[in-house]
């Protein structure tokens, strides 16, 4: 298995893109990515886009080969694959990406996210949203992701006595990333009384402990590790990627407050990559909901079972803390195209590894994780990242 | 890179089945090809699923982690991947598979097709499957499958003297062939005059001329070729894989008689596997209407440019013929449930280098063929199988 490498990121600004279509961010994000490499697109072997429900946002389906048509590479007939995990299809994307390189099959592969749910009314999305759960035992019974995370908020006060105003500090913190990042959906930091003070959508969660509906797109180049020195000084190498699954429905997992996906992915990326959660400086977590922040660094073994809401009061995972989590903003504020978050994340590692992450650089940071995941818990995935020079 | 082995199929029947759900499915193939190869699902590493649009067709997303559940593995926490492009969706997932064991990742991996298409109207189907062809340039504007492949089928007659007759040909038989298929949605022999009398759907194309709506689903059991005689006296090697892509809109097509993606993807296929379209001795080839056969047989190499329509009508491509192609009965009779497609057009070709295909038996067969296609041909993906003992 051949060393995989990234030599090129590039991302749209995150938000409400009125003025653009899906062919439009997905080609800016892909081009921005492909002239960060130095590569052409002559150079491209292969695309993977990670797409949630582009079938149902804007009636297109086939979108790996409606990118790569509308980027120009049809002349070239080179293949393109669409990934969906729900939410996670960013993630599962670049690990598709990955294994492509790694057996190779392909040289130069790129990865991109994309989706666009602004076209749609919010009733709709949020049906679109909850059409990835558990259908026959969740959707179809009007449960909706905000009151499958309100269960497992409540089951996590209660075993942990994690607080609500514990809860906000998450979102506290990304909005004060996002203030930091220009490409963020919310570039202003908000205080732990307007969260606490938002409108409830499902108790214990507010209206700003949900990560918003956005547009955007965000893409990577990957190639093997031995050709990354043609195109760069700093490459940065995926060494471990990890994904699992859990049941779809919530109801059917042992404990609520525990992503078994998320843990079974973390193992395996970090014993790919021989590292630890004590190695990670840096990381990219799931916080579509304050508590799903929470679980995550608990699940990824970055702070210990229980204590996800006190280390975040603490600063721990704030930047200048022991372990930065979300220093784009995460999904809160820098925001949450499904389709194109996976890829965000690992934009924003490679940017931190490679020093050029502005504001929110993470001092000397040489080993990042991303953490991607799908419905209530039923995806997930996992990449460790390292500096490769 | 290792070698890759199927070493277990499974299908349900195609065909309106009505009394089954999506999940049941899904899993009654999958588990026949856990059977059949003769491993517990204990053995299973991964999980991939070729589906077009379970979001709409039963408005239910991340299909990859609801099969993985309903088929008991949730507890083992395994990585289940969805992977689309249009009617190639089950093609592609058959190469992600392939990739993750080629590249060592995964050793036992369960690819699977499905697709449950009946429980929506025709209408709402119909404007489902338009939905993978240019929704900005075709789809929007009315343009259906069967409108399009009838300008290609226009433009076949004019540059080749194809004719309404000879494309009739490749139904009768298919029809033959699925008479012979106790999986299939037909299994009744039909004549050129039923044919050729079927109401119009898109001139020249009848109904008869164009595949049916289906449920169904596939699945094969993929593992290292190094490890497949402990289940297997004859496991059967994936040889080649090639995937390309086209413009989405068919009229940025040089040539709309000529699906240049086939093209593409067969020349990979053919030089990673060392073979020549010569030394194919059967094939599952995407016809999806009967100018799409006649097309795919040229593309492919099978026959010469042109001369598709004149070798079905010689029947060169009828069993017993010099190249038999389709002889579970293709889409046409079989049935075509998207996703499920290209996983049964593999599972057809491994029982036959198995040598178990029944009445359908092509003798002596060992190199076989599968061609799976997307939209007009935005997306084709071919691979290369051979007896491998």
């Amino acid at each position: 298995m051949r060393e995989v490498a990234v030599i090129g990121t590039g991302a749209t600004k995150f938000g409400e893109l009125w003025e653009k279509s899906f062919r439009d961010i997905g080609i800016t994000a892909g081009l921005e990515a492909v002239k960060d490499a130095g590569i052409t697109s002559n150079d491209i072997d292969a695309v993977y886009i990670g797409n949630m429900s582009a079938g149902r946002f804007i009636s297109q389906q086939q979108i790996g080969a409606l990118i790569a048509d509308y980027a120009g590479l049809a002349a070239r007939h080179i293949p393109a694959t669409r990934v969906e995990a729900a939410m996670a299809s960013g993630g599962l994307a670049l690990r598709q990406g990955f294994m492509a390189v790694a057996c190779g099959i392909h040289d130069f592969v790129v990865v991109g996210g994309a989706e666009k749910m602004m076209d749609v009314d919010d009733t709709e999305a949020i049906e679109i949203l909850a059409s990835s759960a558990d259908q026959e035992t969740e959707a179809f019974f009007g449960a909706t992701y905000p009151s499958l995370y309100a269960m497992i908020a409540r089951r996590h006060m209660h075993e942990h006595g994690t607080t609500r105003e514990e809860m906000a500090e998450v979102v506290v913190k990304n909005h004060f990333h996002g203030s930091k990042n220009p490409k963020a959906q919310f570039q202003k930091e908000m205080s732990l009384e307007a969260v606490l003070n938002a409108p409830m959508v499902a108790e214990p969660l507010g209206m700003m402990d949900c990560a918003p509906l956005s547009d955007g797109a965000a893409a990577v180049i990957l190639c093997p590790l031995s050709r990354a020195s043609e195109f760069t000084d700093k490459p940065v190498k995926i060494s471990g990627t990890g994904q699992a699954s859990d049941t779809m429905a919530l109801h059917d997992r042992k404990d609520i407050c525990i992503h078994e996906a998320t843990r079974e992915a973390a193992k395996s990326a970090y014993k790919m990559s021989g590292r630890e959660p004590h190695d990670i400086q840096v990381a990219e977590v799931h916080d579509s909901f304050s508590i799903a922040e929470i679980m995550a660094i608990e699940d990824l073994g970055l702070v210990k079972r229980g204590g996800g809401a006190k280390a975040t009061k603490e600063g721990v995972t704030k930047l200048g803390g022991r372990i930065p989590v979300n220093t784009s903003g995460g999904l809160k504020a820098r925001g949450n195209p499904l389709g194109a978050t996976g890829i965000a994340q690992a934009v924003e590692i490679v940017d931190q590894l490679k020093g050029r992450a502005g504001l929110r650089q993470v001092k000397d940071a040489r080993v990042g994780l991303t953490h991607n995941v799908g419905g209530s818990g039923s995806t997930a995935v996992v990449h460790v990242f390292e500096a490769g020079w």
